[in-house]
């Protein structure tokens, strides 16, 4: 990953950070990378995710998928970081026919499920808990449509999850090939484990390259704790700043369509891990070019609390824009559409500085799965730098609970839930059209 | 469209605004109003397209896209406001094989065109201007495309795009049909026009019936001037009371897979029309209940900057949870998808307001033609609303012009672009990985 701050500085936007700023912070930074270290090589609960480049086992995974291996369709049957990862990794990787169901929409179920030849699909189920109410339920829906077109489900079912729970008795009822999910590692962090790699594993990708990339990338045999040193401390830290000093919003804004998923990724690894105690950093989500016709205007010209991260692969695949008869756009014959979008992101860079706005450049090597490695990594080695900058427990979700909690008793599930009758509380002051 | 306001009131939320400060706030929605009924009954730029569900001719689109029904692929190639209203709706209602090129990706413009069989493919052109650089680099891309397959293009293409301009030359000079974009409306106001319905049209579906729920939803015959009367002035002078106290982010979060364009198209709307002056309000895009286990962990917790918007259709298709051996799921057996979600999002709501948090509630009947036009109309008049209240210039988007300009400069076209030039003047703070 490279990381340019340019764009950033105080003499370029408002908000931005000063050089003189950052030599400071880059004092914190080196006793967050110690503590970030510690919790690496202790293998603590949620710092253990750094080390997921070295520690999945990818031939464990291979071995797993191979009875799977040139299904037409490959299904992901999960929730939250249970589901983004894997999404994010096929999308960016421009994976074929791989699908993911995790929501509990029936009008998407029931269409997703129609799209498929059930008899040439295979089904990865993923909760860690092994106890997700919309996962469980999904995987209920699924298998009933396995079973409805006479498809032994269980030759096509791999489960990811956590060592007991009844997912996982389940799956051993049904002799199911079962992936560990790894140990002291919350969703959000395991895209690079069998979590969010088994799709990827299903329809070939190279998901050694993919850790060897995330590992590589950020150099982590031989990291240096400053941010001026280490790509990933530089995003992290340059955000931490301008977020301190007002950019309460991160428009994350790959220049690439198969990135789409990855903005999503990052606004829950963003949002989950740093919104707490009244801190944290709003995840907005944008697309270059095509939000230039959208967005740009308030990032350009609205409230002062924005920053963008502009993101790119330096290099893409050619396709070269035929020689046209229209007059006045002659001069886009020739010209390639990488070259143009690649214009577009200059151009927009320089219209938030001419704006006095602030953004940082991310860029990647190009969109193949070490680049994808590579991106993943970095972007949550600078989350979890980051929290520690920001004081929050960056590995926790606890606000998520309260919801889970009042579905569980507004469903009647067994135990007492007292968040249900919150419910039935509702404040309302409701506006109706006349008809 | 229905609006309840309950949980952004003061009482429960903070930021929340009372009951007083909305009656008082009221007078001013009645002199938006008046501003709103002039420009309408005057047809000024931008009011126009509120007058668009009774002055759009859907006889003449179905007319036009007659030769091209029950094609099996429909592709549209526009970008921001001539490509989005198109998508959402074509999500909105489900519709199978509709496909939009709305970016210069050479990765996905060719994974689009290898998907496709074009021979039985429509293309639908959308450029008001007749000039925009990235549909007409896509346009030349897939013309080109159409012939390597030895099909006549001529025969596959329908065109929307103003009175002159490049792009009605060419379609003059090959006698393409031929819709006229809407005058005086801008693009992302533009849905519910030959922009908009074209792709829907080919498909079938109940366009008829959009436009009148678009009129009927909002009873524009006998509209009132109240935001205790009319539910879109509900909603767009409650988001501009919580926006004036503090809530500078609207999280847009739809229950139902089939909106996730829909909250896009929403923050198009929201940024390009009200992003000026250093005013507006960021929209964030959220999915439920997926976003659950994710950004949720920020709207309770995070800073008290966030209003969350939750929509929902009041009816959904059935789909109902099988029995399960799970023993301690055995409360889901017999539930159905449809309540699963509707309680995830009733929990969802409690939970914002357990946590002090503002949120909006909107529904719709359901997700069908007329719910469809009902929800976006609604939107565009309460955001035509808050521009009234923010006093911006609400049809306008000059922040978007530089970087325009710029792409053209560095692409070499011709003419004085000195915007090109700052674009090499770049500050830099670069990071790169030691390899």
């Amino acid at each position: 990953m490279y990381v340019d701050l340019g764009n950033g500085l105080a003499s370029v936007a408002s908000p931005g950070v000063s050089r003189d700023s950052l030599e400071r912070l880059d004092e914190r930074v080196a006793g967050a990378h110690e503590r970030i270290e510690r919790g690496r090589g202790e293998e603590e609960f949620g710092y253990a995710a750094l080390n997921l480049p070295q520690e999945t086992d990818a031939s464990a995974i291979e071995e797993a998928v191979a009875p799977l291996s040139g299904t037409e369709s490959v299904l992901t049957v999960g929730i939250g970081g249970s589901a983004l990862g894997a999404a994010t990794i096929s999308g960016a990787l421009g994976l074929s026919d791989t699908y993911v169901l995790d929501n509990v929409d029936p009008a998407r179920t029931r269409d997703t499920l129609s799209s498929l030849d059930l008899a040439d699909t295979a089904m990865h189920v993923v909760s860690r808990s092994g106890t997700t109410v919309e996962t469980l339920a999904n995987f209920l829906v699924v298998r009933e449509a396995f079973e409805q077109e006479g498809v032994d489900w269980t030759e096509r079912t791999i489960v990811t999850t956590g060592e007991d729970g009844p997912l996982r008795t389940l799956a051993d009822r049904h002799d199911l090939p079962t992936l560990a999910a790894p140990e002291g590692v919350p969703g959000r962090f395991a895209a690079l484990s069998s979590v969010g790699l088994v799709p990827a594993a299903i329809r070939g990708a190279d998901i050694e390259g993919m850790l060897a990339g995330a590992w590589e990338g950020t150099d982590m045999g031989d990291i240096e704790g400053s941010l001026f040193e280490t790509p990933a401390y530089a995003y992290g830290a340059a955000t931490y700043a301008l977020c301190e000093r007002g950019a309460s919003v991160n428009a994350m804004m790959p220049y690439a369509e198969d990135l789409e998923c990855f903005a999503e990724w990052f606004a829950q690894l963003w949002a989950e891990s740093l919104g707490k105690d009244g801190l944290g950093q709003i995840p907005a989500r944008a697309m270059g070019a095509t939000d230039q016709h959208s967005q740009l205007q308030l990032y350009r010209a609205g409230p002062r609390n924005t920053m963008v991260t502009l993101v790119r692969p330096r290099e893409r695949p050619e396709h070269t824009i035929p020689e046209t008869d229209f007059g006045s756009l002659s001069y886009l014959g020739g010209e390639s559409l990488g070259g143009l979008i690649d214009a577009e992101f200059e151009a927009t860079e320089a219209s938030l500085a001419a704006a006095g706005r602030p953004s940082i450049r991310v860029e990647i090597d190009r969109l193949d799965a070490r680049g994808v490695g590579d991106l993943l990594y970095g972007m949550e080695l600078a989350c979890v730098l980051v929290g520690e900058l920001m004081g929050v427990e960056t590995f926790a979700q606890p606000a998520v609970e309260w919801g889970k909690r009042a579905t569980r008793g507004l469903l009647g599930a067994e135990g007492d839930f007292e968040e249900a009758e919150a419910v039935g509380e509702k404040s309302r002051l409701a506006v109706s059209p006349d008809r």
